[in-house]
C-alpha cells in the first residue's frame, strides 16, 4: 500500500535545486560588494507574491525560480558593505552553513537527550566565560536581546516580588516594583515591563550626561525618592552601546549602586558586547561580569545570521524556578530519549526551540574570537575615521555625536531653519538609499535629525564611508541648489 | 590598506563545504528510513564538543567535519518515520531550502521596506484565509505556539483591562482578571499568565468530560462563580488537539459562551489545525474562525523545519496598540528603506525578527495544501490503524485513550500492580528508544502511565506502527519473563 510522504520519489530535482541555491547564495554574498546596497521591491515582485493559498503542489524548481526572481534581489541590504542603518549584522557564510544543517537536523532543543542540547550548553558556557559570569550561571539562546530581556526581567521580578508572583500575579505579589534605565536605553525595557504586568511607567527614565551615559547621581536620587514614596526599586540597567550613539554607561558604578541598594543588576550589551574586544573600551565594559543578568545578540556584531541572542542569568536556580512548568507528557526519564536534563524549556517561555546554537557554533569556530574581534576593532576604527571625515567637511557637515564606540551621528548643514534642515537630512538619507549608494538610518538627537551610521558590518571598507560622506555632500548641495533655484 | 572581513579571500573551500553539506543533508533525510530512530549521544561526541572558547579561526572544512562526526548523527530522531514522541514534525527538504536562502539573505523582518515583509504578509494572509478569520485581521509569525499565545493573551489582557495596563501595570489596571482553559490545555497558558503578571492561578482549570474535552457546563458555572466573587473573567481557550490525547474541545460552544459573556475567545490549534484538513474532523474545528485569536505551529503537522508558529488576531488595531512602541531611531520615513509600513515589530515583543516566513512559503508552495492535507489525513488514518492493532493485541495491550485525532495512548498489561505496570511501561519505551526501533513518548492518564504515539510525521508508514506494537509486546514479554525468573 502506498502512503503519501513529503519526500520526493526521485530526489534529483531537489538535489539540483539545493546545489543551484548554494551557488546563488554564495554569489549573492560575493556580489554584495558591487551590487546596489538596496533596491526597493518593485511592484512586479510584490504582485508576483500575491497569490491565493496554494492548493496543488508546485515543482521545487518553480518555487525556487520564483524566489530567485522576486525575493532574493530585494532584501534589506545588510549584506552590503555600504549598509550602516539601525544595528544590523551582515551575516557570514559559515553561519549560513550552520543554519542549513540545523534545518536538515530539524532538532527541537526544548528538551530531551540529543546532541543539540550539549552543543547549546557549550555555546552558553563560552558566553559565560566571555562576559565573566561564573560557571554556575545559566543561559538560554533566544531570538535576540528583546526576548532575552523579557527572560532576565522575569527572573528579576520573581526574585524581588513580595510573594509568589508567578502563581498569584503582580497585583497580589509584586505591586510597586520599579526599575531604572536611562532615557537612552532600548525600547525593549518599556516593552518588557509592559508585558510582565509591571507597566511601562515602572521603568524610571534616568537622565543622561552630555555623553548620553546614565547619570548615576540621578539614579541614586531616584531610587531614594521612590523608596520614600513607598515603591519597591528592584532592578537597574546599564547599557553598553546605546542605539542612538553607542554610549557606554558607567557599568561599574551602576553595579556598585545595585549592590548597595539590593537591586537586580542587568546589563544590555545587545551589540555593545563588542566593547570587550577593543583594548580602548574593554575596561569600560568588563564590569558586566558583576551582573545578575546579561543580554546580547549574536546577529549584530558577531555577524551570525538572524536570529540569535542570549540571556545569561547568574542565579541558575532562580532562572529555573521562573520558567519550569512541565506537564505529565513532558516528564523526564532516567534513560532513553526523555533523559538529558537539564532541558532548555525550563529556562524560558518556549517549549519548542530551534537549533540556533549551531550557526553560532559554526561562526565562533570558523572565525574565532580573533577574527570576530578584528571586525569589531575595524568597525570602531572606521567610526573614528568617519568622524574625522565629517569634521574635515565642516561647516557643510556637522558632527552631532562623537564616535564613542561604533556609531557616528552627523548632518548636512542646510541654509534653512532647524525644521527645514531636519527635513533636508531625511531626504538625503532616502536619496542615498534609493540610489543604492549607501544605507545609513536617521535618528533625532535633542530635536535635531541626524544621519546615523552604525558600523556593525564586517564587509564595510573605508571607501564605503568615503562614499557616504561624498554622497551626503553631493545630495545635500544638489537639493539645496534646487530649492534655491 | 587591507581591512579584515569574514569573507574568505578564496571562496572555493566554502563552496565545497556547502556542496558537501547539501549532499550530506539530503542523504541524512533519505537515509532516515533505514537508520535507527535515535542514537544516544556517545560520550566521545559530547567530549569532542567540550572545548574552550575558540580564539583562532579554524578552516571551514574542519568545522564541518567536526559537525558531521559529532553532531549530525545524534539528533532527536524526529526525521525518522518511527518517531512518534511528544508533538514533533519531521521537517521537509523544501522547507530546508527556504531556511537556507533566508540565512543567505539575512533579512531582519522587524520592519523597513523590503520584500521579506511582503512575503510574511502573504503567509499571514494565507493563514487568515485557512482558519476563517477576516482579511482585516492581523498576524505575526513566531517561534511557535507558546510565543503566539503570549502575544494573543497580551492583546486580550490589554483589551479587557480596567485601565491602561500597558502603562500602569496589572496592579493598577488589571487586577482580578481570570481566564479559563481545560485541565488538558497546554502548559503555555499557565506560563503566559505567569509572564503577563496575572499569575498562573488566574487560569482556571476547567474539568473535562470522558473524552477529555472541556466541560462547557462547568465553564459556565465557573465564570458565574468568579463574577460573583468579584473577579473579572476575560478570556477562555478552546483547544483543538490536546497534547495528551488529541481531544478537540467543543469550539462552537466555547465561542458561544465567550460571545454571551463578553470574553476574549482564544483557540489553541498548535497541531490540531490539521483537523481542518480531515472531512471527519473539520466540522468540529471550523468554529475557530469565530476566535478573537488563534495560535498554531508550522513546525508540527505542517512539517516546516523548526521553528515556526503564528499568532492571528481578529482586531488588528488592538494588536498594534499592544506592541507598538518605537523610539526615535526607528521612525518610519515616507520613502526609502525606512518606509514599508506596517512594520512587524509593532505586533510583537521582538524588534529583530528572522525571515522564517520563507521556509513556510517554500513548504506551502512546494506541497500545497493538497500535499500537506494528505499527510494529515494519512496520520489520522494511521492512528485509527494503531488503535486497531492495540485492540487486536488485547489483553496484552490495553487502549487507554481512543484515537480521536492523531494520538493513541495504550499500555502493556503487566502482571504487577499499577505502580509496577507504570514502571514497566516506562522501561519499555526507553528500551524501544535505546534500541533505535521506535520513539513513542509517555504520559500519565488518571494515574496510569501510557505509551503515547503522536502521529505528526509525514514519513511514518503502517509498518512503523506495526513495528511499534511488535516491539512493545516483545519487550514487555521479555521484561516480564525476566522479572518472573
Amino acid at each position: 500500500m502506498s502512503e503519501p510522504t513529503l519526500d520526493p520519489a526521485d530526489w534529483s530535482a531537489l538535489r539540483a535545486a539545493f546545489h543551484t541555491a548554494v551557488d546563488d547564495g554564495l554569489a549573492h554574498l560575493q556580489g554584495a560588494l558591487d551590487a546596489p546596497v538596496w533596491v526597493p521591491p518593485p511592484a512586479s515582485a510584490q504582485a508576483a507574491l500575491r497569490e491565493p493559498l496554494p492548493q496543488a503542489p508546485q515543482p521545487v524548481a518553480d518555487v525556487y525560480a520564483a524566489f530567485k526572481a522576486h525575493v532574493l534581489p530585494y532584501g534589506v541590504g545588510n549584506v552590503h558593505p555600504g549598509f550602516f542603518g539601525w544595528v544590523h549584522g551582515a551575516g557570514n557564510a559559515e553561519g549560513v552553513l550552520g543554519e542549513l544543517m540545523a534545518a536538515f537536523m530539524n532538532a527541537n532543543v526544548g528538551g530531551r537527550w540529543h546532541i543539540a542540547s550539549d552543543l547549546e550548553h557549550q555555546v552558553v558556557d563560552w558566553c559565560k566565560e566571555m562576559v565573566g559570569l561564573p560557571a554556575s550561571a545559566s543561559g538560554l539562546l533566544t531570538s535576540g536581546t528583546s526576548m532575552a530581556t523579557i527572560i532576565a526581567l522575569t527572573v528579576a521580578r520573581n526574585t524581588h516580588a513580595s510573594g509568589d508572583v508567578a502563581r498569584d500575579g503582580v497585583a497580589k505579589a509584586a505591586a510597586g516594583l520599579v526599575g531604572y534605565a536611562s532615557t537612552e536605553a532600548h525600547s525593549c525595557f518599556a516593552k518588557a515591563f509592559d508585558l510582565l504586568g509591571l507597566g511601562r511607567d515602572a521603568v524610571r527614565p534616568v537622565p543622561v550626561n552630555a555623553a548620553r551615559e546614565i547619570d548615576c547621581d540621578a539614579l541614586e536620587a531616584m531610587i531614594a525618592a521612590d523608596r520614600a514614596a513607598g515603591l519597591v526599586p528592584f532592578c537597574a540597567v546599564a547599557t553598553i552601546g546605546t542605539v542612538n550613539t553607542g554610549a557606554i554607561d558607567d557599568v561599574a558604578r551602576v553595579a556598585d549602586i545595585c549592590a548597595r541598594e539590593g537591586l537586580w543588576f542587568h546589563v544590555d550589551a545587545a551589540f555593545g558586547i563588542g566593547a570587550l574586544f577593543s583594548p580602548a573600551h574593554r575596561h569600560r565594559a568588563e564590569a558586566m561580569g558583576r551582573a545578575d543578568s546579561v543580554a546580547f545578540d549574536f546577529h549584530k556584531w558577531f555577524q551570525v545570521p538572524y536570529d540569535a541572542g542570549i540571556a545569561l542569568i547568574r542565579n541558575e536556580s532562580a532562572h529555573y524556578a521562573a520558567f519550569s512548568a512541565r506537564k505529565e507528557y513532558l516528564a523526564t526519564a532516567e534513560r532513553g530519549l526523555a533523559a538529558g536534563e537539564p532541558w532548555f524549556c525550563d529556562y524560558g517561555p518556549e517549549l519548542s526551540r530551534t537549533f540556533r546554537a549551531l550557526k553560532v557554533w559554526f561562526t565562533f569556530k570558523s572565525h574565532g574570537l580573533e577574527g570576530l574581534g578584528a571586525i569589531m576593532r575595524k568597525n570602531i576604527a572606521q567610526a573614528a575615521y568617519l568622524e574625522q571625515l565629517v569634521r574635515e567637511s565642516a561647516p557643510r557637515l556637522e558632527l552631532l555625536a562623537p564616535a564613542s564606540l561604533n556609531i557616528v551621528c552627523f548632518r548636512y548643514v542646510g541654509p534653512g531653519d532647524r525644521a527645514a534642515t531636519n527635513a533636508l537630512n531625511k531626504e538625503i538619507v532616502a536619496d542615498l538609499q534609493e540610489l543604492g549608494l549607501s544605507a545609513p538610518s536617521t535618528t533625532t538627537l535633542s530635536g535635531v535629525t541626524a544621519i546615523r551610521a552604525c558600523l556593525t558590518n564586517h564587509r564595510t571598507r573605508r571607501q564605503d564611508l568615503e562614499a557616504l560622506v561624498r554622497g551626503v555632500l553631493e545630495l545635500g548641495d544638489k537639493r539645496t541648489a534646487a530649492s534655491a533655484a
